[in-house]
């Protein structure tokens, strides 16, 4: 592989992640009965915020999701495939589940990436990485008015892949490993943490409630 | 018209859509029966956080509307004003909704020009005067746990409005208009295009729900 | 007191706080049945994100919470012992009141102090400095969908207090009063006025429902 073909790979996969996430924020925007550019919203802040709240954290303003077309072109496809084709898309939610577990490990891994290259600290670089990837998330549940599906044990270790896969990035950074394997790497374990937790139910626990 | 006459009459017409968003914050308010402070955050929140969310994204750090007196003074003015007399204020929906049209039209050009004077692409000018019209009420809505009415398609057009404005805003600058008639004719197919949606039953559609 | 010993003082103070203020957090997560990653966030939702909010409307970015570890880890652990203890923490809801109106009291004249260092206005710094006290609240209510408590009459008084301390500081910068002291009379104005609002039930008035 030659580096403008990766280039390629990386710009393709990033905006596959970008259309699944999106198709998570579109469903939710169909279930509450939202109009079509409410679901439009939703898709593009599912897709996008959590590197929108990297970027203003880290001060890397205007965000790059504001700014390039595509980010917004890819999620308005999203969005409007699953407003017109709502059953369809719900009936691929296993497959999704699947990109959209690469996804999470692509943000990830490009979130702490990006904290590293701006020089800030370990802690803060896995902390933007794992909001990259569950930033969109969060914003798509509060803006319905529910609590985070990321806060929830059945959602099964959503953001434990994503700290995992972007801790690893942190410390190869430090050892001075390649970089590209490093973040593969990384990438790799975040996808394969999630993809078992799903496959074998693993979660977090629950706390009992108090008397 | 002089210079000095148009700059105050932009002021006084910033501090009545200042003031006519914020009531809208502060109805919402006296709806879920939180307290005189509650009120007023509602008020402020409803007025500035649409300006305050661009401001952020676009690192144009502190944003002017904690900076500025009047913006509180004037919100802080309409929030007291419906705390005390909100049935009377309830009974103005009809003409608060024009002047909030004439608002909406108001914020989203100014909005598109700040991102534009500041250099930013076209596209991130778009979005970001469409969120300074209507970030405030979404702000709004998520504060008291309610789905943004900017969602809902009984909310008649609204989001489709700034962003028809904001968008003549683009392209008169693209192509050299001048400035004054582009703004002026930015803000006007807004609160036309508004008026005409609330007048006419204008909806975006909503999705059918999947099986 | 010599210098090194105040600021030792100050961090064991401003560490103090975090875990209380985590605290809130934790046992909101616990009650409304998230796991053990949705507590933890929680935790460092309410003890950080009014510094983090003020720090990203002062343009002040990274914010110092994500950059420092101990920030993280103070509220990590007061997450997981309300996590497995959550019973005994919220037997001892009186006390860590108490503890909760000085980390109030410590938090806006640290918010206030720092914006009047970077030079923002008057306004600003109070604002600013209100929002570092109530900011993490409101940020750890919206996430699980409830209407913040800051908003609400039988909090008593939480916000006002706040302002009350903020204010001091800025009055007392403004007319050069030594930092020391009226950084110490604008923290213990707000305990105070906490404090006698918790004790005598003092609450702000909540409007009458229109027709």
């Amino acid at each position: 592989l030659n580096l403008p073909a990766l280039a390629y790979l990386y710009t393709g996969l990033d905006l596959l992640g970008t259309f699944v996430f999106a198709t998570s924020g579109a469903i939710s925007g169909v279930r509450h009965r939202v109009d079509l550019f409410g679901v439009l919203v939703l898709s593009f802040v599912a897709a996008t915020s959590g590197g929108i709240l990297r970027d203003v954290l880290m001060g890397a303003t205007p965000p790059a999701a504001i700014n390039d077309w595509r980010y917004l072109a890819v999620s308005a496809l999203a969005g409007v495939v699953t407003f017109y084709r709502c059953a369809t898309i719900a009936n691929l939610r296993g497959t999704l589940l699947i990109f959209d577990a690469a996804g999470l490990g692509l943000y990830c891994v490009a979130g702490t990436t990006k904290a590293l290259s701006a020089g800030l600290s370990p802690l803060a670089a896995v902390l933007l990485g794992m909001l990259t990837g569950i930033g969109g998330g969060i914003v798509r549940d509060v803006l319905v008015g529910e609590v985070p599906a990321v806060f929830r044990a059945e959602t099964k270790l959503y953001a434990v892949a994503a700290i995992a896969g972007s801790t690893l990035v942190v410390i190869g950074a430090k050892l001075g490993w390649p970089a590209m394997q490093t973040t593969l790497g990384g990438a790799l374990l975040c996808f394969g943490l999630r993809y078992a937790a799903i496959r074998r139910g693993w979660e977090l626990p629950v706390a009992e409630e108090p008397a």
